[in-house]
């Protein structure tokens, strides 16, 4: 145990903390009193950023192994990790909730002080959806948003491009999974359809079930599940690969068996997040909007269409999303053998 | 006082309210136990509309009487109503967290027994929209919609339509607004600018100052303020007229006065009704995306695409959101007078 | 598929949960508007409170199977259901937000007309309590609870007491755990203290570790330590054994080995239903203060006080609140031997 | 305008806080990843104090003027600024849902390492209290309380106690208020009993409705009626005065009247603040409890015990929530006269 006494003002470095707050329109002689209110709810988002960083980091480095060994306690730690980011999330939203308390008329009294700083020039964000998987082709206004950056934000950014993102350490380690891979766990399985030639029975089965399932106005649906879960060479536009997708889906028709229950709340917390972050988005944009209406952003944006646009393009697991789209019903799915049903057990 | 006693289970008639889950599941002889969360899901949200068309039906019949009396509490209930209803879809849209609980196959498992109902069949919920003054051009995919509900409910529908909406309230209530007509209470204001004929001295030095605030790549804004505020006849798009519009933004400009105080209260809880509305529209949204995919509905509706696109479209006050464009900072306002404080004051 | 068209007002039966709202104010021929707000929030708790008694009764049905089988989705089942139930109870603790849009003067209103009706009344929640393992002597104020129930349902919470609980069922179940059950798994486990009579070599060595941990002051606590986890026969006043205390330690201490994470989930689940609880009933009372303040409720309790009296008592899965005390930390953990890391993982 | 042109980072001096936090558990060597979390979510919180003392002495310096001039927007800034306060807790109260992600064994892997720092010694969260009004002998575990401070922080608290609190300035703004004084406007009020000696005519009639709306067993509550209302003397406990207490009866009974208005939603907005401190408190204990159980907190507290004291004595505005007792419904108020609907309008 430590020797040296903490305490709670030291061990928060409240000092730093609590004198980080020195509003414009002091400095210009026009004080605003919202303007404290404005600092300290950004300062609160970076705080949550940074902490938000740090977590992901961390489910990267585990993921980065190797090999997650599924009796360590890695997949639960990945799994609690990401959930944790899902609540910052929500408080993040919810903290909106004290930025409208601001009316228009009370940010006019500062926001001409403020140019041409911007929101968008957080740079933490813009690593977090980097490191999450958001690509630089896939950001909307991408010169727009490079401008307001520094130029060692900028590089920061592109580095972390570079790097595996999470959304590529999913797509490997969903690439990885042994199912259908041990040909001796699935010599009993019983098929219930003419086999396909290329495809492993179960998915022979399960395209003809899938086929069926489809109403009037879906039949095109077909193609897309063809291509998505069996096509032989990565089209160039996806994120993850047939294999990626085929141990996805499994994952979320089985997921009542033990060894997938980690990996289906994996799969969920990605979608949580991205579900969290486009609320934030969604939200932020009609507070700018209900702020600032069509008036120009203080960056020089024009406000609420820059985020409008980001709204659609920026669902970093869209592809995993996607998925649900080819389940079928519970009491329709081919019926697993022992020897498989055995892998997925204690 | 009444002479008979009140029992708590007769008093909400909970004989019915708990009698009315059969699911469809069952029915089929498949049961699923995750039908029963989305039967009651549903009924707590229809409560929830009852209880919003209730409110807005008490505040249509305050702001139709001729005049409202400042001295009454009739302003002071109006706002305290919607404001309400404003809490009420935080609720509803938090209750979306618990139908997040079912996850797609859970509801695979007795989707199809529901075909062909839809929540757009919700016709409490159509209802509430028209009521507010959404308006049957600006609905999306219109006959879509009409095809999917009843013809009781179109009716109804369609003769809300036809009465003043809350919308068209408002714009009479504020085109009602006495500020600018009494000459005599602007006499002794001090003209900043020379006048531009055919507007009121305060709104000619309005104009001035509004054109000077400008910033490069907003000075298109100027001929949108013109229109918005001056125009003689009203477009035919515009549910509120110019000088509904002058009075809103007047409202917002010096809303510090007493008597400003509620009529501000009451179009920020217009605002909010409709943000809160559009969060619910756009958390739904998600959450089909999530459940279902591309897939069809059980409506037969294209599901996500259907909800996207009454996001954008279905603002219903949004000409008075747009006002936030035309805002000038405080410290630039027109000094009024005292004849004219003496209006705005006890 | 079912060959009959289902529609939404059908499917939901509109027509009775729509028919259930009956103003008693309106019947006394003083209306008051806000009664309607105070029916519909009602008949919105009674609607979830019916959906937790379904999750409750569907969780207590598997597990009162003899075993619950780790290979089978039965945990991940009622660990899904029991999470439910605590998203169910946030939004429950929200809606309090929508009552506190009512005034205590606008309750005044009707409040007369409701007596001798009471929330205390709602047979939905005291089973909801007693189902959970909430028994007659530790409800506060017994006499008066039953004074104010019907016939009907203080018989049907008595039948309900005597069925086996949740909290009974968890006892159990916690109870059959055979970790320690097997000498052939821990042959080679290494102590590290020497062994003491009467207790299996990990709890001998984790009784140390335990007792070296204790601060100044918490020496006490060791008493409670070796009684909890050890007397030999069950203290009357116990609801959880001393095998099962340990299973239920073991849990949260290993948790992060794979066949213990859907047990600590579990075990997590039923602290979360006792906070919400909590916090649910915390939040009533404030609300109720700030209504009625010292006044007498409608069901002629004393209000405030009576809430405030059942906050404390009423906490269910008290003593597995309680364990959290006697954790260590992870890295004075005994480390577990090859077999014993085999039964816990896939 | 200035001509300076601001960056986002260097506006929110990024560099200090996000620079802030240095895990004692990596200086001890034990790298315990869930301390970073710990970190910063106190570092949140001890942001949005700051926001809280902000807002509460802005408010202050409004409140201390002589007079608050009716028709100046101060009112509504206090307000406005208040309710704000009430919307930031709101926030902090869902923030513990992110301190509850760390689970009892996380938070154990460095809990040693910070002894014996403790959330007692948040100084800004006690001014806050002693700023609204809460009083060093109100405090629950005075000498523990003072113990854990340092010198220069308990200075300040003290030095702060020696200043009006808000709920002092409240006390002097409703003790101010005129409606009773001025003998000409109630010349023409209909007394509908015979007078009490010593009272306004209005408290009269107001005692005698007030009696007889008492139901069985509330006719104690006549005694502290008139204690409340009417001694001649302020009661030494009393932080209110009588007459305070009458002027903020008036404005929950009437309301609906324009200049009533804002003062009912000034009370409101205290009774919310106190409610959501209540609700921290109450949800803070919670957690610590399901964290730590029964043992000593870091500071060397008895941790659940300490906490649950100070949750019924920390009320700041309790005697104004107290009021709602002594309310009657509106159809049996006594109808007020010309001249004083006169003052109560515009």
């Amino acid at each position: 145990m430590q020797t040296k006494e903490v305490h709670y003002s030291d061990y928060l470095q409240l000092d730093k903390i609590l004198d980080a707050q020195t509003p414009e329109s002091d400095l210009n002689g026009h004080p605003a009193h919202d303007e404290m209110l404005f600092i300290i709810i950004h300062q609160a988002y970076e705080l949550w950023f940074k902490q938000i960083l740090f977590e992901i980091d961390s489910v990267a480095a585990i993921m980065s192994q190797k090999v997650i060994n599924d009796n360590s306690p890695d997949l639960q730690t990945i799994v609690h990790r990401l959930e944790r980011i899902g609540v910052i999330l929500k408080v993040a939203v919810h903290q909106i909730d004290i930025m409208e308390t601001m009316t228009p008329m009370d940010f006019l009294d500062f926001r001409d002080f403020l140019r041409p700083a911007s929101g968008f020039q957080s740079w933490q964000f813009k690593i977090a959806e980097a490191k999450l998987g958001l690509q630089f082709p896939e950001r909307h206004g991408q010169e727009y948003y490079i401008s307001q950056l520094r130029r060692e934000h900028v590089d920061m950014i592109k580095s972390v491009e570079q790097q595996p993102s999470l959304l590529d350490l999913v797509d490997q380690w969903l690439g990885r999974m042994p199912f259908f891979e041990q040909p001796e766990h699935w010599k009993n399985y019983r098929a219930l359809y003419p086999e396909t030639p290329g495809k492993h029975p179960f998915w022979s089965d399960y395209s003809v079930i899938y086929a069926n399932s489809l109403v009037e106005g879906e039949k095109a649906n077909l193609a897309h599940f063809e291509r998505l879960f069996f096509e032989k060479e990565r089209s160039p536009e996806r994120r993850l690969s047939a294999a990626a997708c085929r141990s996805a889906l499994f994952i979320m028709l089985y997921r009542g068996y033990p060894m997938l229950q980690l990996p289906f709340r994996l799969l969920n917390s990605l979608l949580e997040i991205d579900e969290q972050l486009s609320t934030w988005r969604y939200r932020h944009m009609s507070m700018v909007t209900r702020m600032i209406g069509l008036r120009t952003g203080t960056g020089g944006s024009s406000g609420r269409d820059y985020l409008k646009g980001a709204l659609d393009k920026h669902y970093i697991f869209r592809e995993i999303a996607a998925l649900s789209s080819y389940l079928i019903e519970r009491r329709r799915l081919p019926v697993l053998n022992r020897e498989v049903e055995a892998q997925l057990g204690f």
